[in-house]
């Protein structure tokens, strides 16, 4: 659906410096600039949306049945911008087994006791598979930067905090993602850019709402004053880390469909570019499943 | 004991290709041109081992006091050049809950599942920690790379393993290990350097001592068919990935009292470099302390 110049200006380029507000928060100020808004005019987003998921439960199959290439794709967000509720949307119609998600929270003692990038080794998804990270490695670049104080927790020494420390996190980050692509897994990072005065209605409705009552945490509130500084965090990072190998995507997440439908879209367009095919047996293997049939069929 | 010259002449120069017959086997060969020669004349190989694993445990303690540095050891070297018999003898000093081994055999079928660096992770040391890695990522550069026949199962795309698969493969080691030591993990190789005639020998009494029957295995001696390309894969590993921040040693490693010695010797004077002391109680924590004591004394 989403035409190459739509994935562009949805894409953070490699080596020029954005600014978040360029991009907008919003479908309806971003459609003007997308050549999707006619799709989705003349067919309907659920349309698409639903057809673009079957496409996406489809190519998942070819990736598990190669065996061989992985997709991550990363969420990260300010809090309320539907992280959790497109996980839940665009991955649900895929099969499971080929599918893992792993939502980041406060890192044990374990994993401060090593450097920041170990906790999410464990949770990167197997050949075939597609996994998800609900928040990241990227919190190290984000939160603790907005927090430095709780930088203190990794118990780094002294010594290696100097003036390029973030500077080296990002390069690390972008090591370790190529390292990962040039393995053949995917990566995919998606920004969901919600307006501030969205977040206060989602808020609000969770403080309204008896049945979102429990989405709601005071700890989320309290982040909501450092607003301007997590988007300080956030442009730095997207400028820093998105690369040709393992690009950032700025989705405007006002409207929630809206968000669904492009990173569907992106997704399932991602996968389709890999053109897999069911794998073709071999001849030793085409042989061994013709005396296979033999056998059943002697029974 | 080793002087600055010593470690330099040990040491794997970054942006200088080496090659690897120009460094001995053989303490006899490598004495006159080592400087500590002289102190082991002097002292005596026991005694100077003796006193330089006492420093170790010492330094390790401090390390453990401390909590915020850790130390990566990497042992690779061919059969029989005594990897087992180093950490055995260097660190059974040391206090266990304070290092780490961990020995490298066939990977998993879920290691391949994930790229070459990942099965590595989960063994890394802690902060305060000395991880000791018997075989290594390093075996995906060389035994790999000696029978690249056994990358199928790694089940890479095929459009990955170009032209620059080995230099990546150096590149992202080279980048890995820079995030460690970036964070605290001091990263020091040793490539035990034997000799084709010293290995011979070896697998000999493996034969025909029965108390040694049970470390032979057939696959060393064909693995010794292949010694030359062995040699050439070590020598493009440690040119490509001896890094001002990981560094290769090449050890001799003819005789087995003089390995131990070397490795121990640098071990131990890389962690005295960090001039780590006990740490000091915190005003607040000497508060404590104080309240501790007169509670105790009360009773």
């Amino acid at each position: 659906m989403l035409s190459k110049d739509d994935l562009d200006r949805l894409r953070v380029p490699t080596g020029k410096r954005i600014r978040l507000k360029d991009y907008a928060t919003s479908w309806v100020q971003a459609n003007g600039g997308l050549d999707a808004h006619k799709v989705l005019v003349k067919e309907g987003a659920q349309e698409v949306l639903k057809r673009t998921l079957q496409e996406l439960s489809e190519a998942q199959q070819l990736l598990f049945a190669n065996d061989s290439w992985a997709v991550l794709a990363i969420f990260q967000a300010m809090d309320a911008a539907g992280k959790d509720s497109i996980i839940k949307h665009v991955m649900s119609g895929v099969n499971p087994q080929g599918c893992q998600v792993y939502s980041f929270k406060r890192p044990s003692s374990e994993d401060l006791s090593h450097t920041f990038l170990w906790r999410s080794q464990k949770w990167l998804p197997e050949r075939g598979r597609i996994g998800i990270f609900n928040r990241s490695y990227y919190e190290d670049v984000l939160i603790v930067k907005v927090h430095p104080e709780w930088l203190g927790l990794q118990k780094i020494p002294s010594e290696l905090c100097g003036k390029t420390f973030w500077q080296d996190r990002y390069d690390d980050i972008n090591a370790f993602e190529r390292h990962l692509t040039r393995n053949g897994v995917i990566v995919l990072k998606f920004f969901l850019h919600l307006s501030k005065d969205e977040q206060k209605k989602r808020f609000m409705e969770r403080l309204e709402k008896p049945s979102k009552n429990w989405k709601f945490e005071a700890a989320d509130l309290a982040e909501r004053a450092y607003w301007d500084e997590y988007q300080e965090a956030y442009e730095s990072a997207l400028n820093a880390t998105s690369t040709d190998w393992a690009p950032w995507y700025v989705i405007p997440a006002d409207q929630k469909w809206a968000t669904r439908v492009l990173v569907a879209d992106i997704l399932t367009s991602t996968i389709a570019k890999l053109k897999l095919r069911a794998p073709e047996p071999t001849p030793a293997q085409r042989k061994s499943l013709e005396e296979a049939r033999k056998k059943l069929e002697k029974e």
